[in-house]
C-alpha cells in the first residue's frame, strides 16, 4: 500500500485543499483563456510548419500536466513563438512542412527536449538557467523574432519564395513582390493594419473615452480573435478561398485524436538531440524567468525544479498528444493573468474547454485565412524585439551589448544554435577576461590606526624596504598572470624591497592552481632575497593553503592581520639607525 | 629606403649588441645539445608516425626561426613528445603511417598550427594560454604520456598489433605477447632497463662517489645518447638487423633535403583545421608556460606574443622544411640550459652544427635498432606522468583534481581534443558554479566604532526595522539567482524590516542584468513597503549605475558609508518611543 504522505506529495500544493473560494475566477479565467488562445494555438502551429489545429491539441493535455507539476500559480503552457520557429529552423531544412514525415521529427523533438528538461528538473539542475545573461536572451529572441517575421511574409504575400536561408527567402519576396496574391496580400496587410492601430493606440483610446484600464486592457486582448473572425467573415462572404484563391486553413479532421505513442527511431534521436539539448536551454529560461516575474508581482514563491518538471513533462504528453513542441508563453500567461487566474485549476478548465472546442469546432476554422493568422503572429513576433534593451545594455556596459548584438546577429546569419552559441561563448569570455584583470592595491598604513588604505589615493605610513600588497579577487588559473606581472611591476618600482606582505583579506578563494604559482614565487622571491609574508588570510583559504607546498616553504611569516606585520616588520625604533 | 629604426627592430634583441663574453659559452652548449638531442629528435619523428630523420630536419631552420623572433633566451625548440604524439593521434586514423600521403598531412598540421600561433602572435592573444588551469594542463600530459607509452609498445614486442584505439591496441599486445620477437624484446628491455637505472639512481651514486652534482647530471644527460649507440653497436656487432629481423631505422636519404614549399589543399586544410587549435592551444600553454618558468629562474623577462611569434613561425618553417610539428621541449631546453646556454645564439649553433650531421653523418643512424628508440621515448613518456600533481589537487582541492582525472580520463578514452574539451569545460563550470555561490554577510555595527562586521561573528548593533546586507562579490548573471534567493531568506527572517541597506564595498562589478535585477527588485520591495537603500557603492560601479533604471528609481538613498546609513535610519533618540 502506498503511505499517505506519499500520495500526499504527488498531489499538487495548491490542491491541498483547493480553495474555494477561488474557484469562480479561476472557472471564469479558464473559459476566457480557451476563447482568446485559440487563435495563437492556431497560429504558432503554423508558424512550427505543422497543421494549425495542432495548437489547439497541444493545449490539452500538456496543460493539464504543466498544472499538476509545475509551481507557478498563473503561468500558462501552450504552442508559443520561441519553440515554433525553433521547430520550423531545426526541421524545415531536413523535411517538407505539413508531411507526414515532418510531424514525426515535430514529435520527436518535443519528446527528447521534454525529456531533458524533465530530467534537469530531478537533477536539480534548475539552477543552469542563469547560464545566459539578460543581454544574450534578448538578442535571441530579437534575432528569433525577425525569423519568424521573415518565415510569414509568404503567406502574406501568397506564394512560395525560392531561397535555403531567411536572407534569401527576404530578397526574393521583395524581389517577387509584384507576383503577389492580390486577395492575399489585401486581407493579410489589413489584418496587419487593425492589430497595429490595437497595439499602439486602441487602450489610450477607450481611457480617454472613459473606460477603466482593466477594461481596456480586456478589449485589446480580445481583438485578435475579433480580427480571426473577421477575416474569416470576410473569406466566407466573397468565397475568396474558393473563387480567388486566398489560402485558407482547410480540412480540419473533427473530433479529438487519440494519443499516439511511439518510439523514436535513433537515426532521429540522434539528429535532432543537438537540437532538442539547445531547445531545452531556452525553453528552461524562457519558463523559469517568466514564471519567476510572474511570482515576484504576486508575492509567490516558485521552484526553478518544479517550473522543469512541469515543462519537462507537458512536452512529453505534448509529443504523444498533438506533436509540437510547447512552452510557458509570455502572451498566454498575460492573458490568463488579466483573465483573473488564482490557481492552476484555470489553465485545467482552460483544457477541458478547448477539449470542447476541438471536438465540437475546430470545424469552423477551415475557412480561416492563413494570411490573418500570419498578420497576428507578425505582430507578435514585432513586438518581441527589444531594442530598448539594446539601447541600455549600449548605455551601460558595451560588452554586453555586444553580446547580445553578436547573439542578435549570429541567429540571423547563421541560425538559433550559432547564435546562441556565440552568445554564450561571449558572455564566458566577458566573465573570464574581467576576472583574469584582478584588482591589485599597494597599501600604507592611516597614521594613527590600524587601517591600511591604497598609497594612491590615501596619505598613508609605509616601511622602507617593506611592501604591502592587497589583492582584491579570488585567485585562480585564468587571473595569475595578471597577478604575478602586477607583482613584477610593483617590485621593480620599489627597488630595495626585502619583506613583501600580500594581504589577503579580498582572496575568498585560491584553486590549485593559484597555490602552485605562489608556491613557486615564494621561491623565486626567496632567491632574490625578499622574503614572502601572508597576512589577513580567510579561514577556509588558509585550511587549504595549510595542505600545499606553499604553507610548509613560505619564506616570512604569515600575520592575522596586515597591522600586526607593520609592527613586526618596523624597524625598532630604538636603535634603528635611520632616526 | 626602410628606417633604420624600423630595421633596428628587426633584429632580434639579443643581438643588439650580442655580449662578446657569452660567445664562447653559447658555441660549446650548441654543440654539446646538437649531439644529445639527436636520440630524442629521431624518436620523437618515430613517434608521430614519420621517417625518423625528419626529426633532425626539423631541428635546423625551425629552431633558427625561434631563435630569431622568441623572447626567450634559453628556450630549444625541436620534435617534443606532446605535437608528435598529437600528430600521430590526429593523422593515424585518416593516413597510414610512413607513407607519403602521411608526410603531406603532417606538413599541413603544421603549416596550420604555425599559421594560428603567428597570428595569436600577431593578435597579442597570449593571455589565452591562461585558459587553462595548471590540474588540466596534468590531467592532458599524463593522459597523453600514456597514450605514448602505449604506442610505442610495437616497437618493443616488433609485431603489428591489431586494433582502432589505445586500449584495443594494448589489449591485442597483451594478449599475444608469446608472439613478440625476441631479439628485439630483448634489446628493448635492455635498453628500457638501463634507462630506468639512470633516471633513478645515477645520478645518486655518482654523487656518492665523489663527483660533483652538476657533473653528474650531465653524465646523466649524456646516457640516453650512450645507450643508442650500445644500441647500434649491438645491433652491427651481431648483425641483428639483416640476420635476426630487428626493425631498425633503415635507408636514410644521405644529404640536406630542399625547401618543400606548397600550399594546402582545401580538403586537408578543412579536415585538418580542428586538430591544428588544439594543436596551436596546446604548443601555445606549453611553449609560455615553460618559457616562463626559465625566465623566472634566469631572472629573465619572456614576452608571452613575442613567444608564439617565434612558435609560430618555428611550425611554419618546419612544415616546408622537414615537414612536422615543432614546439618548446622540455628536456631540449633542460639540455640547453645544463651545458650552459646564455643566449639563442647557442640554438643557431646547435642548428648549423645540425645541418653538418644531416649532410655528412645521417646515413650512421640506418642501423640504429627501433626498439631502443622506443625505449627512450617509453622512458621520457613515463617520466611525464605526474602523479604528484594528482594527489596535491586532491588534498587541496578535489574539483580541481575532478577536472584533472577528467582530462586524463577523456584523453586516454576519447583521445587528446575532446579530453583537453572536457577539462576546459570542467574548468569553466568549476569557477561558474563558484563565483555563482557568493558571500554574502547580515552586518550590524560594531558598538563605539564605525565599523561594520558579520552579526554572525561578533557582538554588534542592530537597528530595528533596518536590515544591513554586505555583497562580497561581483554581480553578474550566473550568480544574481542565489543573491535573490538569500536576500529573500534574510527578509523572511527579519520580518517587518522597513529599510533594507546593501553595502556593496565588495562590488566591483554589476553586469547589465544585474543593474535590471536590482531595479527590478527594488520595484517589488518598493510594493512591498521595503525601501532599498545603497551604501559603499565603488566609483566605477556607481559611474554605470547612474546610466541605469535603478538609480532613478531607487526608494531609498544612495549613502556613502554604513554608518552614514546608520546614523540616519536610526530613530531619533529624543523621542523614540522604544527607549
Amino acid at each position: 500500500m502506498i503511505p499517505m504522505s506519499a500520495l500526499h506529495r504527488l498531489i499538487p500544493e495548491w490542491l491541498q485543499p483547493y480553495p474555494k473560494d477561488k474557484l469562480g475566477a479561476d472557472l471564469a479565467a479558464g473559459l476566457i483563456v480557451t476563447i482568446l488562445v485559440i487563435p495563437q494555438s492556431l497560429a504558432y502551429a503554423l508558424l512550427a510548419g505543422l497543421p494549425p489545429q495542432l495548437g489547439l491539441y497541444v493545449s490539452i493535455f500538456p496543460v493539464i500536466a504543466y498544472a499538476l507539476l509545475g509551481s507557478s500559480m498563473v503561468q500558462a503552457v501552450g504552442p508559443v513563438a520561441i519553440t515554433s520557429i525553433m521547430t520550423y529552423s531545426v526541421l524545415s531544412p531536413i523535411a517538407t512542412p505539413a508531411t507526414p514525415e515532418y510531424a514525426v521529427l515535430a514529435a520527436v523533438l518535443s519528446l527528447l527536449s521534454g525529456f531533458m528538461l524533465f530530467a534537469c528538473g530531478l537533477l536539480r539542475l534548475g539552477f543552469l538557467s542563469q547560464l545566459l545573461s539578460r543581454p544574450v536572451i534578448s538578442g535571441f529572441i530579437s534575432g528569433s523574432a525577425v525569423l519568424i517575421v521573415i518565415s510569414q511574409l509568404k503567406y502574406l504575400v501568397g506564394f512560395s519564395p525560392r531561397g535555403g536561408n531567411s536572407g534569401e527567402v527576404l530578397l526574393d519576396i521583395l524581389h517577387r513582390l509584384i507576383e503577389s496574391h492580390g486577395p492575399t496580400l489585401a486581407i493579410g496587410l489589413s489584418a496587419l493594419f487593425v492589430l497595429a492601430i490595437v497595439r499602439l493606440a486602441l487602450s489610450g483610446w477607450l481611457v480617454k473615452a472613459g473606460m477603466s484600464a482593466a477594461r481596456a486592457a480586456f478589449i485589446v486582448r480580445l481583438m485578435p480573435l475579433i480580427v480571426v473572425l473577421g477575416g474569416m467573415a470576410v473569406v466566407v462572404a466573397f468565397d475568396l478561398d474558393r473563387r480567388h484563391g486566398v489560402a485558407v486553413v482547410g480540412t480540419v479532421v473533427s473530433g479529438l485524436p487519440d494519443f499516439n505513442f511511439f518510439l523514436p527511431s535513433l537515426e532521429s534521436t540522434q539528429s535532432l538531440l543537438r537540437p532538442a539539448f539547445v531547445m531545452t536551454l531556452i525553453g528552461m529560461v524562457q519558463g523559469i524567468t517568466m514564471a519567476q516575474a510572474l511570482a515576484i508581482k504576486r508575492r509567490e514563491r516558485i521552484d526553478a525544479n518544479a517550473e522543469l518538471l512541469g515543462l519537462g513533462a507537458a512536452n512529453v504528453v505534448a509529443a504523444f498528444y498533438g506533436g509540437m513542441p510547447v512552452g510557458g508563453g509570455t502572451s498566454r500567461s498575460a492573458i490568463n493573468v488579466a483573465a483573473g487566474a488564482q490557481t492552476p485549476l484555470s489553465s485545467i478548465v482552460s483544457a477541458i474547454a478547448m477539449i470542447g472546442v476541438v471536438a465540437g469546432a475546430s470545424q469552423w476554422f477551415e475557412r480561416l485565412p492563413l494570411a490573418v493568422l500570419a498578420a497576428s503572429i507578425i505582430m507578435a513576433a514585432l513586438s518581441m524585439i527589444d531594442l530598448r534593451a539594446l539601447r541600455l545594455a549600449w548605455a551601460y556596459d558595451r560588452a554586453d551589448a555586444l553580446a547580445l548584438l553578436c547573439t542578435a546577429g549570429g541567429v540571423l546569419l547563421f541560425g538559433l544554435e550559432a547564435g546562441i552559441g556565440m552568445g554564450i561563448v561571449l558572455s564566458m569570455a566577458t566573465l573570464l577576461f574581467r576576472v583574469s584583470t584582478p584588482h591589485i592595491a599597494v597599501v600604507g598604513r592611516v597614521p594613527g590606526t590600524e587601517h591600511f588604505r591604497n598609497v594612491a589615493r590615501y596619505a598613508v605610513e609605509t616601511l622602507p624596504g617593506v611592501l604591502f600588497l592587497r589583492i582584491d579577487e579570488r585567485l585562480f588559473f585564468g587571473n595569475l598572470g595578471a597577478v604575478e606581472q602586477r607583482l613584477g611591476q610593483e617590485l621593480e618600482r620599489a627597488a630595495g624591497t626585502r619583506d613583501l606582505v600580500l594581504v589577503m583579506s579580498g582572496v575568498n578563494l585560491m584553486d590549485t592552481t593559484a597555490a602552485e604559482v605562489f608556491a613557486e614565487l615564494n621561491h623565486d622571491l626567496a632567491e632574490r632575497g625578499i622574503r614572502m609574508h601572508l597576512a589577513e588570510v580567510r579561514g577556509p583559504v588558509q585550511d587549504r593553503l595549510m595542505k600545499s607546498a606553499l604553507w610548509g616553504a613560505l619564506s616570512g611569516e604569515v600575520f592575522l592581520s596586515a597591522n600586526a606585520a607593520y609592527e613586526k616588520l618596523a624597524p625598532a625604533k630604538v636603535w634603528c639607525p635611520e632616526i
